[in-house]
């Protein structure tokens, strides 16, 4: 099943079925998807009218007003990285007990501008994101496992020069971490052959301006997969229907256990800007790559085997302008 | 205006209007508070049935679900406290700058238990909240104070043995602050004497085993004032309408600029066991009041002028048993 959400004028839009080839779409029983989740019985996702052509870009995120978005640093070569770059030790526990953070669950469509001033350091981070089914508390990693309802991807926005100041506040993002965007379809692991039932396989295609900037695989080096995430999450407190785990910027290590070279070298790339600039510290001492300008262009898809776009593609332009 | 959220098996609930002597209700026109709020006009907030017995057992928080829930550190003297307890400096720019973390926004009812496993160290924090319409990105505390859509109280349950090792991670909290409850009432602004445009003053009245706790007057000592903490949360993003903003724990200082003293020595006590426990520390070197233990029953409330409860009362009863 692929489902996605289509403006209609309301702040949770329209939930959709999309055919398997992408070019058309029922409506849904249930209005929203958050309905169809918080049935549990699958009602809400039967058909309910006739097929009409699927158009991207009026779509919304598949779940634009989630009650939860906690967002984990799964692959944690990317933390170190961040870590080695300011020349911090990681400490080692964070190689057994996953970092996640309470992020802003109300997400923006695929084709959303992203918001901000320039001298925020905006930056890009493409990452694999689940929504659950109720999630009751102390729940386990193997019981996680069957209650991951949706795939989709995510771009979490981060404003880089937000980020320290932040942060030695010691209670998180707030600021730094405004609205993600969400891929236009959120497609059932039962329809993804990448799906092991604990992470996604395939390479996560990020391009900066028309020109490939990370092809990281996601099924690769995700130290805590998602089943573990979501019960990590769920220790304390029961998830409600809905909630979306995110995996944090997808991240790979090169085959001699460092951080890889740029696609352009013949490397996997990376799935965020700041991961380039670190890489470029280590190297040179100082970053090279900027953060994001009015203008820039960043795109995040992932193909299948045969070259199809699994959950649409966000594509997203900087808009600089001031609130 | 004072709304509530009824029971009817729905994960929302049913948004009633309750009148002014609390005895009675009626159903609104929109089915949940969050429909009324993004409709914007009022109309979700006429009567829309017959008055009946309103029954506070019956209702959920008067908005269960919510998207957004952020929890500021207002009363600075509270987090000086923690600071000097555990031998830290508090950074000064904490008294211009507000703390500020994303909390979970799923929000219990007023007599749901506090579920927990008792070597967490469970504890609560009484606050004041608001209910925000739709707040624009770059939003000034001067334009904020019209956003206030509604105002309550919270007990934001904090798991005190689980969050040195979470804030040590640098993310904020996620599993040391599960569901926080709230009261059975919202109250428009208009409708609280006490409300000044930005804080609420009275006394936030908490009993622990039917004992007075703390008696901390809320409209004084908040460093930064509602529309303040609505500026700093929307400085980046937009607040989708049903935002909640809480003060974080309430914390007056004493005469002198001390910590205060418990109720039960004259002084107006506090509004969470570790700010108890904190004086303790400080004056004798170690706590003696100990955190929750199942069957400990914490209620939060605030009177009016003539003795009448403003928000019903939020009454807990610790739970220990296993998930």
């Amino acid at each position: 099943m692929r489902v996605a959400t289509l403006r209609d004028g309301s702040p949770d839009g329209r939930l959709v079925l999309v055919a398997e080839d992408g070019a058309t779409c029922r409506p849904a029983a249930a209005r929203t998807l958050q309905a169809a989740l918080d049935d549990g019985s699958g009602a809400g996702f039967e058909a309910a009218g006739e097929a009409r052509p699927f158009d991207p870009a009026a779509a919304m995120a598949p779940l634009p007003r989630a009650f939860l978005f906690l967002d984990g640093s799964a692959y944690v070569n990317h933390v170190d990285l961040v870590r080695r770059a300011r020349g911090a030790e990681m400490p080692a526990r964070f190689w057994h007990d996953p970092l996640m953070y309470q992020g802003h669950s109300v997400f923006d469509g695929p084709r959303a501008p992203i918001r901000g001033a320039p001298e925020w350091g905006i930056d890009f981070e493409a990452e694999v994101a689940v929504m659950t089914r109720a999630v009751p508390r102390g729940t386990s990693p193997g019981e996680a496992r069957a209650l991951v309802a949706f795939v989709t991807l995510l771009n979490d926005v981060s404003l880089r020069a937000l980020i320290p100041e932040e942060l030695s506040k010691g209670f998180g993002f707030v600021q730094s971490k405004p609205a993600s965007s969400c891929a236009p379809l959120a497609v059932a692991p039962d329809d993804l052959p990448g799906w092991d039932g604990g992470r996604l396989h395939g390479a996560l295609r990020v391009d900066l301006n028309g020109r490939p900037f990370g092809r990281a695989e996601a099924g690769e080096d995700m130290t805590f997969d998602f089943p573990r995430l979501i019960a990590h999450a769920a220790r304390t407190r029961d998830l409600s229907a809905g909630t979306v785990i995110g995996s944090g910027t997808v991240s790979n290590r090169d085959a001699g256990g460092g951080p890889g070279r740029p696609v352009a070298e013949g490397g996997r790339g990376y799935s965020c800007l700041a991961e380039q600039r670190m890489v470029e510290t280590l190297q040179t001492g100082a970053p090279v790559t900027p953060f994001l300008a009015g203008g820039d262009r960043v795109t995040i898809r992932m193909e299948d085997g045969s070259g199809r776009d699994l959950f649409g593609t966000i594509e997203q332009v900087v808009d600089t302008a001031p609130a």
